[in-house]
């Protein structure tokens, strides 16, 4: 094969980030590089088709994390990288061949060079020309979004039919799935999001029993009484501070959190303090951090639940896609403020076929 | 039988309290009781031998619980109530007859008639004269306390060989046993405690690993890195605060903490902020509440292991007995300030055959 080198536009983080992140900590690189990778290698290089924008990638942005790493920072100066859809354009790998349709985690940039190709890194997706589901969905509803939300929920927990189950940043790529599988379940589920459009889908979309705008809450310790006067079973945590302060006085005898992300903290230098922890003893909470990288053994488990109930429309999923490799560092950024609506994506190319 | 009436000195809650407790927020009064129960009432009448002091009984002390309620508080006006062991001296009750030892809760007063006489509340002692086990265990070793050590540690966290388990106020009632117990598991287990005293009772008496004093510590992060350079696997909290911030930065990957009590806290208006739970996620722990009145069909379990482990002198405890009624207040009151070194009771009367 002759060696073909193509341009090659990259997000590359700028410097290391302390406090908000803005755009301009990213910055948009065009390179070139070689479509092949040589022999012996053992690696693949992918067209990278959709990218994922999630939350604890603001943990990768920072030099230090004080608050335990499980990741790497990124490297400043290099393209970041995350989940994402690719097209192999080149393998000296035998368990993948020019022209699969990968997941897993890739560079942000057009093209890019996978070494780590190991089964939890880069899997190949199953995907059938007629199928109805979409390719992008790989990054989320049928990635670690999808993924976490069933862990948690279920791994975690196990809801029972009358259960109350409160979720916040609920229109997220996470909380819209962790309501919509308790509802399932045949629980009484209630999700907090940031705006009224958010609002509106959990409860005209995603068919939450209820939903409401935090920020339109002077006290979230009323709120939670209004909406669960019974207290709240489970909880899904997805932001931190003060509603997990808030939710620990409303949670019930024996109940459970689980913690997911606390996406409220990301940007703060300290995190805010929770004073309501006493609520564990009195109440007999079990409280449980979990990230689901854990728990990819599950997935061909949980793909087989998903995909019928997706062709059958009882899961609805909402996905913000932006545009083109430059649309990037916003939406990345975009999500520590809300401004995504359901799970923030890129579309770098649609050329899947 | 005759009525006879006699002298009765009682512990009474003048008011309720905020903040730091004193000694002068309870007051001794002497009143008179009829040492007879009416007939058909199922009541017993008791003389008290020996009364409980522990840290939960300060939430009782407050007219409101904003941290959540799992105990009604005290009766301003009236003598407060705790565990205690004492003797039948008048029974209507076909489970007790005169002359029988129990322990339950009772009030802080010489003679109580005793209404609620379920198995939970009040049991008999099965106590043998020829028995090396003092009557006082019953209110700690053989009571609550040492209920708590176990089901804290065995029924929720289930510590492996060579284990690394951090225990707070580890010289306390609890404490001393949950440092005990680990290393009856095998486990390598450094407490910390207060005073220099308790320091050396941890290293030389209970037979911890290690152990410090937290007042001497001017970075906790920095003293537990430097006893547990391999991380914290279990930790027994009985503080909360800055401890538990502490902790979490140095616990290992799918670590365990229970959560027993926050001593530190009980006297604050607002609990401080806890501000690594972020820790919770990067680390995957777990971190469970319990109340050990929720265990009690346990107690038979227990104490079919406990009574051989201290007549073989396997487990070693250390008591701090006030003597006399008078005594109490002080007693009570000094658990907040860690006076008390060991298990904090009160000996009423030793007038126990």
């Amino acid at each position: 094969m002759d060696m073909e080198e193509v341009s090659n536009k990259q997000v590359i983080l700028k410097h290391y980030v302390t406090g908000s992140p803005k755009d301009s900590d990213l910055e948009i690189r065009t390179t070139s590089v070689k479509l092949e990778v040589p022999q012996g290698s053992g690696a693949v290089v992918v067209k990278n088709l959709y990218l994922s924008c999630d939350p604890y990638m603001r943990g990768r942005m920072s030099m230090t994390k004080p608050h335990g790493t499980y990741i790497d920072s990124f490297t400043p100066g290099k393209p970041i990288v995350g989940i994402g859809v690719a097209k192999v354009v080149d393998s000296d790998n035998p368990n993948f061949k020019k022209g699969d349709l990968v997941a897993g985690m890739t560079g942000w940039e057009e093209y890019t060079i996978i070494t780590a190709t190991q089964s939890q890194s880069l899997f190949k997706i199953q995907h059938k020309e007629d199928d109805d589901v979409p390719l992008s969905y790989y990054t989320g509803l049928l990635g670690p979004a999808g993924m976490t939300a069933y862990v948690g929920l279920y791994e975690l927990c196990s809801p029972k039919k009358g259960d109350s189950v409160f979720v916040s940043a609920a229109s997220g790529a996470v909380g819209q799935l962790v309501g919509q599988f308790a509802k399932l379940f045949g629980c009484y589920v209630v999700g907090s999001a940031g705006t009224k459009q958010k609002v509106d889908l959990l409860k005209n979309k995603f068919g939450f029993d209820e939903a409401f705008n935090y920020k339109e809450e002077q006290d979230l310790d009323a709120a939670l009484k209004r909406y669960f006067p019974k207290g709240i079973d489970l909880y899904f945590e997805n932001v931190g501070g003060k509603m997990l302060d808030a939710v620990l006085l409303n949670m019930n005898l024996k109940g459970c959190i689980i913690v997911c992300g606390m996406i409220s903290q990301y940007n703060l230098e300290k995190h805010e303090g929770v004073h309501n922890l006493f609520c564990l003893i009195s109440k007999q909470i079990r409280m449980e951090g979990f990230l689901v990288s854990d728990y990819y053994h599950l997935y061909p488990k949980y793909l087989e639940m998903m995909l019928p109930l997706i062709k059958e429309g009882k899961v609805t999923y909402v996905e913000d896609v932006a545009e083109g490799l430059e649309a990037a560092p916003a939406a990345l950024i975009g999500l520590f403020s809300g401004h995504n609506v359901g799970k923030q994506l890129v579309a770098i190319s649609h050329d899947n076929i």
